[in-house]
């Protein structure tokens, strides 16, 4: 007998170890109920990833459900929120129950570290593609948001730069690495990011911006300078390379410009003013995360790039679907 | 110079009229941020719609957009809920900008209605389709589950039923209907659900049970049957029919079978204990929309249909996207 939607919904989907008290109807009625505490914002973010878009489709079904879920909390991340709970609308051309194990396999895996709980979705025939919906929650008043930064703050980001574009450029056949540790090194990088949901919890009070790199910290920057109505000037000799990406491209000049470029990073890039610098390394202490200064804010529009406090003119592009 | 993704967003997306008290921060960051009032649960539904499986690709992008958005917020009114904001995330081919400008015609037209706010989503670049996720309020331990019904109960739908699958048939040349006038009535029907949410806030405190109709009665009253563990009895000469389908298919036994199995219908199907039978009537009175008994609930299983008290064999299915 063949699988009808409702049984594969059934089947890899109502079951799932994460539990929460919050959750007073999950999945199977129409609408999940769900209480959000008092005193605190819910905060919501959407993401689709579309099959040949957004990965290949014959990718590892796991990786992909990683990569869906981790981008989707990295947005949390980015906000200062505790994630909660989320929703996905699955389409997929036919009901193959193999990618589906797979698939919730690495869906699960992320969902309950994070303690996030699946509430609902959408399983539907047509074209591979996954758009998830994420819910958390941030005390009223205080979300880091893309407004809040000023003239003078210092500009800081997580992590390392750099590594998921080389990953990518690998996964593409754009280069060839011998050396299959660092392949497989750098591979990871590209599809395994991990949401800085703890470094973005302790931001709150300290930072006065943040966002998460998705679209390249060049093109993603833009947009706290956009609505803090700001310019930036970035060291480049300060942007953190990891010692993979520093073999797979030993041109340090090259490295650089695909830290400022690199796409699907997932770290945060956020901004702090001066009385807050301190704090910074002591509210991230716990949270074991790199944290790396690259620059700062000034008046005025744009972002400029230094080194040795000359200006450079090296000309790059944020990745942008639509752009031609 | 062309169109980038975010000039499409915000050009698109980010203006809009509805701008409600309760979202601190709407398009534009990393997530929305929401109140949600107290003593309220948040009710939660994602729907997606694919070309075609859900719709033609050619078919007008405003009738598409109130299609999504009216099924999406079905889900709502079939909890008793009052709907608040909807996430869009929407992949495309193309910036095609004169589908896009249609496309939030139909959608902000429908969400002023109802006074949903779009508080964010994606826009990517693939096959053609759509995945909404509404949010609304009900009152905490009041929503309307499919899991309250019992035996004894009595069976109740709101509006006609036939008219959608009559309207597809239409759409799909699969039948050819001279008068231009009952045809396009029966094709707005099939396009142009209006979701029953103020009588689904009606039915709070009346009904046991409640869901909507998208896969067809037939299919969808099983969902109840199953959560609830009874079985029902309806009596196919009550089913409402409207004079158009009476028209288009003069067959009275082929119009039942229609109603009992026409998908996208998004009217409600709900379940009413006997000593609430009367309130049913007077609370849904300021409603203006139409219900009718159609049969009642017994202990067991499976759903029996009956003419003159007799048992009928009429073989049907519901819609399943991945039956064969």
């Amino acid at each position: 007998m063949a699988s009808t939607e409702f049984d594969l919904i059934a089947r890899y989907f109502e079951h799932q170890s994460v539990n929460r008290r919050d959750v007073a109807l999950a999945i199977g009625d129409d609408c999940a109920l769900l209480s959000v505490p008092t005193g605190s914002h819910l905060a919501v973010s959407t993401d689709s990833l579309v099959a040949g878009t957004h990965f290949l489709a014959d990718a590892d079904p796991a990786l992909i459900a990683h990569k869906a879920l981790a981008s989707n909390l990295s947005d949390l991340a980015a906000m200062g929120a505790t994630p909660a709970w989320v929703s996905l609308a699955l389409t997929m051309p036919e009901p193959n129950e193999a990618w589906l194990s797979q698939f919730c396999e690495g869906f699960f895996a992320l969902a309950e570290y994070f303690n996030v709980q699946l509430i609902g979705g959408d399983t539907t025939k047509g074209p591979l593609s996954i758009t998830l919906t994420v819910h958390g929650f941030v005390p009223e008043g205080k979300a880091l948001t893309r407004a809040g930064a000023n003239s003078g703050d210092w500009i800081y980001v997580t992590g390392n730069l750099g590594d998921s574009a080389a990953g990518l450029a690998i996964l593409l056949n754009e280069v060839t690495v011998e050396d299959d540790a660092l392949r497989n090194t750098l591979l990871e990088r590209h599809f395994k990011a991990h949401p800085r949901i703890l470094a973005g919890q302790a931001l709150i009070g300290i930072a006065s911006a943040a966002l998460d790199i998705s679209d390249g910290l060049i093109s993603d920057l833009g947009h706290i300078l956009k609505r803090s109505q700001v310019s930036a000037v970035i060291d480049v000799d300060k942007l953190p390379l990891s010692d993979e990406l520093l073999t797979f491209e030993s041109d340090r000049q090259k490295a650089q410009q695909l830290a400022l470029t690199s796409g699907e990073e997932y770290e945060l890039c956020f901004t702090v003013p001066e009385e807050n610098r301190g704090a910074v390394d002591t509210s991230l202490a716990h949270s074991g995360v790199k944290v790396t200064c690259i620059g700062q804010l000034r008046p005025g529009q744009g972002i400029q790039l230094t080194q040795n406090d000359k200006l450079l003119d090296w000309q790059l592009h944020g990745f942008d679907h639509f752009a031609e």
